[in-house]
C-alpha cells in the first residue's frame, strides 16, 4: 500500500478538545486518509510504503497565516521605531517605488522559507506583481491565497480591475488547487464605495471573495466617520460588502453594531496582533468577537511591521494581549488561539472543507512540532506548552498536500542559501542605492 | 598566546549605539583582554591559541534575566487559563508543598538549559532549597544571583533569617565569583514592616541587598494601602528599605511619587512583560520611568507564568507592550529594550562592574547570535532585527567567565536528556500523584 505512515505522535486534530491523544495517521495522495487514535493496526503498518517515528512531537493542521504582504521581508527591520507618516513617507514608499517583479519573487520566497520552517502551510497575502508570488508560491509548494492590492484612485485604479482579472483567470485554482485568487481592494481610503462595487461586481462575476484592510486605526474611522458619515465597517455593510467572502485584514476600533455585522455576515478577521502592537494601532476586541462566534484568523501582516512570520508568535501574542488588556488572565485560552491559527484562519479564508483540522478527506497539510527541548519540557498540556512556551523554530516537519516541504527542520523545496542571497541583493538595491 | 580570538563578528558592545560594527574580542582568563573594531592584527591573530569565526553572527554581552523562580519549569504549562487564586490554591500550591531539593534541582537544572541556549548568562533567582539552585548554578557554570525567598509570617518567618544568613555565608562568591546572595524578603503583602527591618538589619550586616516583589497587581496595591495608609513603594521607602541596594520585581502599579523614588533610591527594576500580561497583572510605566533614568531590567518571571524563559521574547514584549499600551511607535525603542536586557539587568544586581557590556577588563559573559537565518534577512539594522525578529533558538554560542557553555546552539556543560528526563519525573511526582 503507498502511503506515509506518521507513528506515535501526540495528535491535536482541532475538531475537538476530547480528539487530542496519541495515534498515527496515514496520508495517501496528497490527503488523509485515515487517522488511528492509539495506533494503526499491524497490517496498515506492515504495508504501508513509508513509516516515520514522530514520538515525542505534536501532530497539527498547518497553521494558516491569514493576512501578510510577503515580499515585504525585504523591508524587515529598514527604519523601524519611526513615526508611523516619516517610515511610510522616507522609507518604505520610496523603496516600494523601486520594486520589481523579480524583487518580490526572492522576498516572496524568503517569507515562504520563513514560514514554511515555522509551520505556515497557507498565506494570505496581499500585494503588487502578485504574478511572482503565486510563481514563488507553486514553485515551492505552499498553499497560497493572493489578491492583488488594488487602489482606487490615480491612474492604476483601472489598470487593478483589469490586471486582477487577468491574475484571477491565469493562477485561480493553479497547482492542484493549491493557489486560489480573490480580489484585494486595499482599503476603504484607499477605495471608494463606487470603485468598490466595481470591485464587488468583478468579483462577483469570477465566483470569488475580497480580501481588505478594514479598520486599523483611530485615524481611519475618523476619517471615513467624517466623509462618509459611518465608520469603516458599517461603510461597507451599507454598500453590500459582506453579501460575497470577505477576509477582513486588522478589525482593530469596532463599534457594538460593527462587531455584530461582521459576526452575521461570516466576515472572516485576520488579526494581526504584533503588527498591531508595533504600529501601536490598538488592541481589537478579539474577546468580544470569540464570545459572539465571529470567525477570527490570525496573520503576522508584513515584516516590516513585526519582524518576523512566525504565527505561533502570534498567537502567544494573541492571548496575552487579550489578557493584560481585559485585565482577565481566562481571555483568549490556549486552545481558542490556536483555533484562530488553523481551522479559523481556513474558515476566513473559505478553505475549511479542505484544510484546518486534521480529518480524513482533508489535503494533508500538516505540521509537526519537536517536543523533546528544554524550553517544552516536562510534557504538561501539549496545547498549553505549544500556544505559551514553543516558538517556529521547533518544527520539525511540514508537509502540504502530502509532500514534505521541511524536514528534520530543513527546507526540502528550495534552495535556502541562494534565496538569502538574491533576497538581501534585492534589499541593497531598494534600500541603499 | 594564550586566549580565544571571536573573530568577525557584528559588535554590540552595549556602550554606545556607535560602538555598534565589525570586529574581533579577544577572551583571555575568563575576562575580556581585547576589542579590535575592524579586526585584530596580524600578530594578534598568528598568536592566539584558538580563533573561532563568527561572521555572520552577533556579539553582544550575556543576557541577564533579573527575575525567575528557576525550578518553577517544573510547572510549566501544569494548569494554565485559571484564575490566579484557584491556579495558586488548587495547582500550584499544593504541588510546591511536595517538593523536595531534589527536585528543585533539577528543575533549576531544566531552566538553566534553556536559559543558556537562549543567550542567558545571568539569572536572579528567589526560590526554596536555594542551595540546591546554587549547586545547579555552579555543576552548570552559569552566573547567578540567588535569594532565599522569605516569609515574614509563621513558623518559618525565624527559619529565613537563619537559613538565609547561612545560605550567604556558604554560597556568596562561590565558583570563583560566580555566585552572590542577596536577601529575599517575598513581598510587603508576605513581609511586615517589622519583619522586614529585620531583614534590613541582617542584610546590613551581611553586607548584601535584597530582592523582592513591589506593587505587581492592583489588588496588592489596594491591600497595602487599606492596611498601612501607604501604596507598596512609599511603604518601602518609609521604612528605609531603599538605603541598600534593592532589586523590585514587577513594579506595574506605581503612582506618581513612587517612580520618583524608585528613579531618586537608585532600585533596580525588574520588569517582566509576559508573566504580567499572561497572568493580567497589568501594564508597567516602563517608558516613562525610561524617560526618568530609572534602573530598568528584564525577566521571565517563572516557568508556570510565562512559559519559557526567553529573554530575547522578553525584549520584543516590552517595546511592543509599551508602543501599544501607550499607543506611541517611538516607545521604548529597539536599542533601549536590549540596554533592559544586557546592561540594565547588570545595574539592577550590582554587578556592572563585571558584566553587561563588551568592555576591555569586564568578564567574557558573552553570546553570538547566527543571522544566517531566513526569518532574520537581509541585513538591516542588526539591533533591530535581534529585538524584532530573532529568537533564543538563534543563540549559536554562550561564554559564562571565558567558558563556552553553549557551542552552536548545543550545552557543553550538562547532558541534557538527563536534565529532562529527571525533570520530567519530579513533575509527574509533584502533580500527578
Amino acid at each position: 500500500m503507498s502511503g506515509l505512515l506518521l507513528r506515535g505522535g501526540m495528535l491535536i486534530p482541532m475538531t475537538s478538545r476530547e480528539a487530542i491523544g496519541l495515534g498515527d495517521i496515514l496520508i495517501q495522495d496528497g490527503r488523509i486518509a485515515a487517522i488511528y487514535p492509539g495506533g494503526a493496526p499491524e497490517e496498515v503498518r506492515s504495508s504501508v510504503s513509508e513509516i516515520r517515528n514522530v514520538a515525542g512531537q505534536l501532530v497539527l493542521p498547518g497553521l494558516v497565516n491569514a493576512h501578510t504582504h510577503a515580499a515585504m521581508t525585504l523591508f524587515r527591520s529598514f527604519a523601524d521605531d519611526l513615526p508611523l507618516m516619516r517610515w511610510l513617507k522616507e522609507a518604505i514608499w520610496p523603496a516600494e517605488e523601486k520594486l520589481t517583479g523579480d524583487d518580490v519573487y526572492w522576498g516572496t520566497k524568503l517569507a515562504i522559507a520563513e514560514m514554511l520552517k515555522s509551520g505556515i502551510t497557507t498565506f494570505a497575502d496581499m500585494y503588487f506583481f502578485m504574478d511572482q508570488v503565486a510563481q514563488a508560491s507553486l514553485d515551492t509548494g505552499i498553499r497560497a491565497h493572493l489578491s492583488r492590492g488594488m487602489v482606487g484612485f490615480g491612474p492604476s485604479a483601472e489598470k487593478a480591475l483589469t490586471e486582477s482579472a487577468a491574475f484571477f483567470r491565469q493562477y485561480n485554482g493553479a497547482g492542484d488547487g493549491l493557489t486560489r485568487v480573490w480580489l484585494g481592494p486595499h482599503a476603504p481610503y484607499t477605495c471608494s464605495p463606487d470603485y468598490l462595487k466595481r470591485v464587488m461586481a468583478l468579483a462577483d462575476e469570477l465566483g470569488t471573495g475580497l480580501h481588505i484592510h478594514l479598520s486599523e486605526t483611530a485615524t481611519e474611522v475618523d476619517d471615513m466617520t467624517k466623509q462618509y458619515g459611518l465608520p469603516p465597517v458599517e461603510l461597507m455593510d451599507s454598500i453590500g460588502l459582506f453579501e460575497r467572502p470577505v477576509l477582513a485584514a486588522h478589525c482593530v476600533h469596532l463599534n457594538e453594531k460593527e462587531r455584530a455585522i461582521l459576526v452575521e455576515k461570516g466576515v472572516g478577521i485576520a488579526h494581526n496582533p504584533v503588527s498591531n502592537m508595533k504600529l501601536a494601532s490598538g488592541v481589537a476586541p478579539v474577546e468580544a468577537l470569540r464570545q459572539a462566534q465571529a470567525i477570527l484568523a490570525l496573520g503576522t501582516d508584513g515584516a516590516a511591521s513585526n519582524n518576523n512570520l512566525d504565527l505561533i508568535e502570534e498567537m502567544r501574542q494573541a492571548a496575552l494581549l487579550q489578557k493584560v488588556h481585559l485585565l482577565d488572565p481566562l481571555a483568549l485560552p490556549a486552545y481558542e488561539a490556536l483555533e484562530m491559527a488553523t481551522i479559523g484562519g481556513a474558515r476566513a479564508l473559505r478553505w475549511d472543507d479542505e484544510i484546518g483540522t486534521l480529518e480524513v478527506g482533508k489535503r494533508a497539510d500538516l505540521i509537526t512540532i519537536n517536543l523533546q527541548q528544554p524550553h517544552l519540557c516536562p510534557d504538561h498540556d501539549p496545547v498549553s506548552r505549544l500556544v505559551y512556551a514553543a516558538k517556529g523554530a521547533d518544527v520539525a516537519t511540514v508537509l502540504v498536500n502530502g509532500r514534505i516541504l521541511v524536514d528534520q527542520g530543513r527546507l526540502t523545496c528550495m534552495d535556502e542559501e541562494e534565496v538569502m542571497a538574491k533576497a538581501t541583493a534585492a534589499a541593497y538595491r531598494l534600500t541603499r542605492q
